[in-house]
Parts: structure tokens; C-alpha cells; sequence
């Protein structure tokens, strides 16, 4: 099964940008009358009849809609420090989506190596990886923040379960992240992933104070990458 | 903490290859005296004193063992079928390294669209993840088997829990990869992955007179590799 994504669909007609266009008329030879399938990225698939075969800009009409369609029984927030190699955090966005999440912030901690991030490749493969997956919903990539920022941001919404994996020195108790998640009974999750030289020790005051809830990921130390997909995918399971 | 790999150490001296030995001489300047960090891939760490400082060929006196150094409490086998892209399968070894792998084993299915794949290169990111992720053990990569072979060579181990990631068509009954790893009380799991085009029917069934457990991954549909991870991570997380 082929998903076309829509950036402009009302319900009743959606159209296509020259990129897919040209995919599904050029590489797909997809003609008029053909029947596909287009997402909006929000959440809804739709199955169409195209209309116009244009390969710079096609068009098609809505037969039927399907919202929800690959959703997720939760809603999850990843907010993991950018690594030095692009590759690794690229890697995270893909397999994140394909096993389900809702949205990606890059946060910048204080020990952070790299301090810039730009969102636009990972926006392209959060994309293909969600009409991969056969989702219909595209993770949102945030524009990045500082940890402190993002800590602040989020420690006012009330219900979601905030859950910081570092490794709390001294007399810090940590549970695992299965145990934080099956004392929840709610649906918004959010998982703050530091970088490879950790959070600073402010950074996880903050977020302690600010509700989260300190967690380890098991006894393997995972890199960074590594551990934002463990924590997405222990997500996940958890809602199976 | 820095690891170097002994492919030769006896309990009382390790010997460096020209590789780590290089890495451990000319790159990280260590010198004679020295105390560094040795493992064996086999499943110990030794704490040792460097003696010979020669950067073709060090050689080290152990101070100290620590056996079972790193590991975990199961002993988990991931069988797959490699992907059409080497990168993809290489970044799941690699992956399931650092989460906890005892056992790599490359299968050729019928609609594997690779037929071929080598080892070397897996080999050498299974000992970079090792000791990247603080592990004493590397984990096996086996020669490539057909996926009838290999169910054949496992069906006769009696305890192990052997499952098979499947998408069965018709009324043969899945479970979750989680209720199976919960109802399982022993130590040793055997995880089958298909190719991208999914195993034949034929292999199916066979696995499943051979005493494969059906079992799906959740509702997301994941690339093969994605499929590889998730399944050692639910192992790792079940054990947790």
C-alpha cells in the first residue's frame, strides 16, 4: 500500500505538491480515474479518485475518509538532546515514528556538544517514515529549545506523566520506566533524554522539581539515540 | 571508561591485536604502568596493568577479573533476515548490542530478496558496540543460515522459548511478544524476524510444528530492522 501526503486537503478534494506529484504521476504512472490513497499528516487517510494526473501539482477527490487511521492509544512527547553525529538523532526520528510518537523537540542541555539544530531534514524523514509505517499522522518536530526551557514549558500541563531518564548521582531513588508507566493511568507521556555528556545537574533539579519523574532505562548504557528509542518503544509497549 | 578487546588472554595476561593495540598506544598515549581496562569477549573484564607498550602488539598484566562483567539476566538469540540495505541490518546489530544480544544469526529467507551477506562488517560493529556500551561479551554473529535450517537447528532445544514475528493470515491465533515473554519463566528466548517481503508459508508452518510461538509486535508495521530491535528490547525490558 502507497500513502500520498496531502499538504492541502478539506475533506473533499486533496492536492498534492510537485515532490509527490511527481511520485505518484511520474514514478507511480498513476493516471486520472486511478484510486489512492493520500494522508493529511493530522491524523485522517484518505482513499481518492485522482483527478487531474498534472505531475507538478495533482489533484484528487475524497471517496472516503478514515480518521485515526494508524493512530496510537497515547499521546508521546520526546525530547531528546541532538547528537554530535546528525545521522544517530536522524535515525531516532525514523524508528520513534515507525513505532509511534507524537511529537519530537530537539532540546539543547548545558552539556550539550552540538548547540544548533536545524529541523528540516528530520521533518523529511519524519514524513517518510510515517507513509512507511502506514500512519496517517506525522510526528511534529519542534523547533529546538533549552532543556530548562522545555522543562519550564511543559511543568504546567497537569495530568501528562514527565519522566527525565539521567543517572541521578547520590540518594536519588530512580525507578524503571516500566514501573513509572504502569502506575499511570493517563495517556500523555513525556520522556526528556539528555545528551552524551548527560543533563547538568541544575538541569535534573529543575525537572525534578517540575514534576518529572527520575527513571532509568535498564542496566545497559545506550547511547543517546539509543535510549530516546527505548523509552519510545517501552511507550509503546506499555499501551499494547 | 575505555574498554580494549583481548583476543588472546589466558586469566593472568592479555595480548592487543594491531588495532587495539594501536588505539591503546599511539591514539589514547598510554604508556607501561598504565592500568587499563581489558575485556575478553567472552564475557570478563579485567582490570590490568599495561607491561608492554608496544603499539603493534601490547600486552597487559591482570590485576583483577570481573566475570559476568556487563551482562544480563537472559540469554536471547535474534534471528533475522538481513535487509536489502547492509546499513540497516548493521545498525540492528549495533542496536541489539548495546540493549543485550547473546546471538546474532543472519537467516535467508524464501522472499529474501538478499540472498548473500557477510559477516565481517557486522563483526566488527558488534565489538565497537560492546565496548561502547560497557559489555565484556561480544555477541555471535553466526554465518548466514536458510530460515528452514535454522528452525530445524533450534527445534530440538527444549526449554527455550522460541518465537516467530508473523503476520498469520487466516484463524491461527497471535499474541502479544509481552504476554509471551510474561508467561515464559525461563532464561533462554529465540526471536525469528522475517525479510521485508515476510516469510513464506511454508516457513511459517514449519516454525510453528517446531514449536515457534506466534507473535505480533504491536499495531505499528515496522521495517525488518525496526522489527529486530523492538523485539530484544521487549526481551531486555521483560528481564528488567
Amino acid at each position: 500500500m502507497e500513502l500520498f501526503y496531502s499538504y492541502d486537503s478539506d475533506g473533499r478534494f486533496c492536492r498534492l505538491d510537485a515532490d509527490e506529484s511527481g511520485h505518484c504521476v511520474r514514478v507511480l504512472r498513476h493516471r486520472a480515474g486511478d484510486e489512492i490513497h493520500v494522508i493529511d499528516g493530522q491524523g485522517t487517510m484518505f482513499r481518492c479518485r485522482l483527478m487531474d494526473d498534472n505531475p507538478k501539482g495533482a489533484e484528487a477527490e475524497v471517496l472516503e475518509a478514515f480518521p485515526g487511521w494508524g493512530g496510537h492509544p497515547y499521546r508521546l512527547t520526546v525530547a531528546c538532546c541532538p547528537t554530535k553525529n546528525n545521522d544517530r538523532f536522524e535515525w531516532f526520528v525514523e524508528k520513534a515514528t515507525e513505532v509511534g510518537v507524537d511529537r519530537i523537540v530537539p532540546v539543547i542541555g548545558e552539556r550539550s556538544e552540538r548547540k544548533v539544530y536545524k529541523t528540516d531534514r528530520a521533518l523529511r524523514i519524519a514524513l517518510s517514515a510515517t507513509k512507511q509505517s502506514l500512519k496517517s499522522r506525522i510526528p511534529e518536530i519542534a523547533e529546538p529549545v533549552s532543556v530548562k526551557d522545555f522543562i519550564l514549558s511543559e511543568g504546567g500541563v497537569g495530568k501528562s506523566l514527565k519522566l527525565i531518564a539521567y543517572c541521578f548521582e547520590g540518594d536519588t531513588k530512580r525507578i524503571s520506566i516500566q514501573e513509572a508507566l504502569q502506575a499511570y493511568d493517563g495517556k500523555d507521556v513525556v520522556v526528556l533524554i539528555g545528551p552524551e555528556g548527560d543533563f547538568s545537574p541544575e538541569e535534573a533539579r529543575l525537572a525534578v522539581e517540575h514534576g518529572y519523574v527520575p527513571v532509568h532505562l535498564g542496566a545497559s548504557r545506550l547511547r543517546t539515540e539509543t535510549a530516546a528509542v527505548l523509552a519510545a518503544t517501552a511507550v509503546y509497549l506499555a499501551f499494547e
